[in-house]
């Protein structure tokens, strides 16, 4: 990706040192978060300083490094299978995190050199992946096409290139007119925020819109394609992915929009049968309750109640959405159909 | 209503002076805004001080008499011609505002004193047909039942007593155990402000959703039933009700949720035919890239930007569900199905 001019990456790792892109202070204030131990790398996925499944996976890959670099000698299994545990409770729902976390730790067993040499190939391998979701999905992008988007599934959800906005920024790119209609996703705007950013920072054309307005723009046919990201992927096709994502493919076959869901190979999940044995985080109702953003009047990034004093509220982070409603899948090794024979045929 | 232990209306008349409970302020500031001449009324639906199909009705009417009040003897019907399309002009989707102005204004051709008494005529009707709406939908509410309801349809969508929640309300009065889930109703969040602080004052139980997570609800079978508002009905018994609501009812009809319209009988269009009639009004971007709430550290109400900044956004107030989505119409005078022989009868 790049911002301001210069090239990035969501996340990398230098030394024993885990570098970030610190997605909470984005739109407002691009910074990037250092960690110098698999603890605060922890904190940072837990508070989402990185989020996306790609991007909270090589943290995960990176914080299982970083705890083998710093296990004592005397008790190196014990510290890093503690450490493993610690990785794994961050947050529950995405794939990526448990695969990488765990070919880390794997590799961590002999030794911390093999260890860093794991977590960069996989750091690697997911940005390589997002360039290849990106040419598997060119074909379904069209010159004029109007897509939908849920969540950030782009730059910041992976190491690089993204998932769902991957085929869009390649189709930009190579001179195609695109237009994106953003979702805001609440609660916490990931739409509105990283999604509308970085669509700035690329100079693709978009609006936001709110979550529940697709199925009006859908039932004027103003959108084309929907493409969104996942964060587990069972074997029959079903697919967790931000909270609304259900809603909104629902609402796409009803009015015969075409709805894919973009992920690396790593995001489909051998050991998950379907979309029912998926653990759903719940996040604090405060998120909904609550906003944060700029204020002008003294330029600082507060948070303000925006609902009724007293009053709770329920915050699945996650859905699934029955692979049914879904048209197909763009990976990394092109086009797949939601079904369990070609999810093998992909992972074999 | 019943704020505080004291009862109230949405929005009332006394002499010249028109009040209404300051719906901006809500739900960080209980006030009542008083309006002294027409303009101010309407600048006060204009700018929702007054807000919801009913309420916004009556703020018309009263408008008119305020208008016919103040209009100089010897232009009595040019000025309140001019004043009826100032009116008319507030705001173009809610059937109500339309309805009672003219109601008022033809009442008005025979002098102030008929145009004040039919502006009262039509704010009493429209309070008395909320209780009525309750009395229809109370069967369907049944004991335990979980309701899903979208912006605010309640108390103060209504001159009193709501409309899609006038059931629940009746029902949790009557002794049933009622959950709501509420909607945030993005950008303007009347769900999570008003609808949220009506059921806090009312003391029924709920909590607040985002707009896109009911299909995740619905999926696992937590929401029995769906009533929403209407701000115009179409002959065919298409309806117009804020944005979102189409969406909201695809997504029952996919999980087989019943999903009604409650509204008074002045909400039903007789000149409109179809949904496709329905002109839909489009707000500013910054409703949705900015939010409004209570900032802790100093009790102000303060706006922050909440999108990445240069963003634009895509603002329709409103979207159009047709009829085929609607299990039914709960109106003041009993329940009716979405067609159009059911709407005439009622209407005669």
């Amino acid at each position: 990706m790049r911002v301001s001019g210069k090239d990035y990456r969501t996340i990398w790792m230098e030394g024993p040192f885990v570098y970030m892109i610190d997605q909470n202070r984005l739109p407002f204030h691009f910074e990037i978060f250092c960690s110098d131990n698999y603890h605060t790398t922890c904190e940072a996925i837990r508070n989402m300083t990185v989020r996306g499944a790609g991007a909270i996976g090589a943290a995960a890959g990176f914080a299982m490094a970083q705890a083998c670099l710093s296990a004592p000698p005397g008790s190196y299994p014990e510290y890093i299978e503690k450490a493993r545990s610690t990785v794994l409770d961050t947050r529950p729902t995405a794939r990526d995190l448990f695969y990488f976390a765990d070919e880390v730790f794997k590799s961590g067993l002999n030794g911390p050199r093999q260890a860093l040499i794991r977590a960069q190939e996989l750091a690697e391998e997911n940005a390589i992946m997002g360039r290849r979701i990106g040419e598997a999905g060119l074909g379904l992008v069209q010159d004029g096409c109007r897509i939908g988007t849920h969540c950030n599934a782009g730059w910041l959800g992976l190491v690089d290139f993204g998932s769902a906005l991957a085929p869009v920024y390649l189709a930009h790119r190579t001179g195609k007119k695109v237009f994106v209609y953003v979702d805001e996703t609440r609660p916490r705007n990931q739409g509105s925020r990283l999604t509308a950013w970085e669509l700035l920072q690329e100079g693709v054309p978009f609006t936001i819109i709110c979550d529940h307005t697709g199925a009006w723009l859908m039932a004027r046919k103003k959108i084309d394609l929907i493409i969104v990201g996942a964060d587990r992927i069972a074997m029959n096709g079903d697919v967790a992915n931000k909270i609304g994502t259900l809603e909104k493919a629902v609402v796409a076959a009803e009015f015969g929009v075409p709805f894919y869901v973009a992920a690396p190979t790593s995001t489909f999940d051998p050991d998950c049968a379907t979309g029912s044995e998926i653990c759903i985080e719940e996040r604090e109702g405060m998120e909904i309750t609550h906003s944060t953003g700029l204020n002008h009047e003294n330029n600082s990034v507060i948070a303000i109640e925006t609902a009724a004093p007293g009053s709770t509220a329920y915050n699945p982070a996650f859905d699934v959405t029955p692979a049914r409603y879904i048209t197909g899948f763009i990976t990394d090794k092109g086009i797949i159909r939601p079904d369990v024979h070609a999810i093998r045929a992909l992972l074999n």
